[in-house]
């Protein structure tokens, strides 16, 4: 399993997703499922997934093939002219890479499923953020749903629906982010640290550094630490039901 | 979809247990999924169902009748000498059931399954609580795992980790778990008002009125609406991030 965020704030975007990949329970390993493309200075894009590991390496390797030979005039994150075309060339990148592997014959072609999360800014247009289905299609964040989660996306989305707000600064919402993934970290052994991190801020080419929140990151203990007793007075303080 | 919690706590035990069945979103319907027998002053004993609705029915007429006709030989409710033979007792009533309908040729016999919670005291011996699954087989709560969710328990289960406590009064605990369903309501449509509370306090077989909260209940609606803002400052009490 997976749990990836993406947030669409007024000040710009933040993307969090965990790194653990597992085949079964005893299979673990730590892989990194954000990945950001940034091109001469005129667009963004971040892209985070969910799904059968071999499918979305695959999509992020042909992704960056593609940018790398777009000499073979086939289309390119840096090509496409809007994000929505950068959304439609996801999904059809992936939407083939599923194929590929259930055209060889093997039945559980849902085995080879993968969704993914994209968001980025091109020029002077509005950022946009998209989640796509394994059929390659998708939806778009807009101000009713102003943020989309895939994999284990039950648990920390509670949170998230009552104390998101588009004018948070983006410490305020890593630190909202946080809480969702130690509730998830909590209920679902599938997802776990080390967390990465992405912002865009809007209107800058240049993304900030994605950064690593590692198992032993001292301020994500004080969140998971601190949360319970926060919890216990914010509960303390709802009126009291009387019998 | 359903959600039910019973929590086992020093006092006793509370059970919760939301009303909505639904086939697709536009068959709705509300029906109890708590049930409650006392016998002769030395048992008392609540079932919460989930699943089929036409199989959990079947198994609670199924108990009632057995309970009616004790002559027949059959086992009872009233006459199992304890809470496991009771847990037993149920497993195997629906696995009966279950099985009744899924050998009339019906394929999707995963379609006819149910889980359920039961719990309750007997005489002098301590309080019992299990999850009893849809093969009949089952498990019991315990100190580490002190209270059982069944149906849709994942959006409403991080508040549970985070503020349980055996110390709690049934006030505090019922406060508590109506934090828990309104976070299910909030992001399951298939969960919904009306919420049926059942308390048993330890030793006392004459089990308090169960009782139902309305989907105008004002203490629910306090409860949902103060909650946000609880969660808001909450929040604001945990370290802040700095980037």
């Amino acid at each position: 399993m997976t749990y990836c965020v993406a947030m669409k704030l007024d000040k710009g975007m933040v993307f969090m997703s965990d790194t653990r990949t597992n085949s079964g329970v005893d299979n673990v390993s730590v892989f990194s499922k954000c990945h950001t493309w940034t091109f001469s200075g005129d667009r963004v894009i971040t892209l985070l997934t969910a799904g059968n590991l071999a499918t979305t390496q695959s999509v992020v390797s042909e992704l960056d093939e593609r940018s790398k030979a777009p000499e073979d005039r086939l289309s390119t994150l840096a090509g496409e002219p809007t994000m929505f075309r950068v959304a439609q060339l996801i999904g059809e990148v992936l939407r083939d890479v599923i194929q590929r592997n259930a055209d060889t014959g093997q039945r559980a072609d849902s085995a080879f499923n993968a969704t993914l999360i994209v968001g980025g800014q091109i020029g002077t247009m509005e950022p946009r953020l998209f989640l796509i289905y394994p059929e390659g299609n998708f939806i778009e964040a807009t101000a009713d749903t102003p943020f989309l989660q895939i994999g284990e996306t039950k648990y920390g989305r509670p949170i998230l629906i009552r104390a998101y707000d588009p004018g948070m600064s983006f410490e305020e919402a890593i630190k909202l982010l946080l809480v969702s993934f130690d509730s998830t970290i909590k209920s679902n052994l599938s997802v776990g640290l080390p967390l990465d991190v992405q912002i865009h801020e809007a209107g800058v080419f240049a993304p900030r550094p994605s950064f690593r929140i590692e198992a032993n990151n001292e301020y994500f203990a004080s969140i998971s630490d601190g949360w319970g007793e926060a919890l216990g007075s914010a509960l303390s303080q709802l009126p009291d039901f009387t019998l």
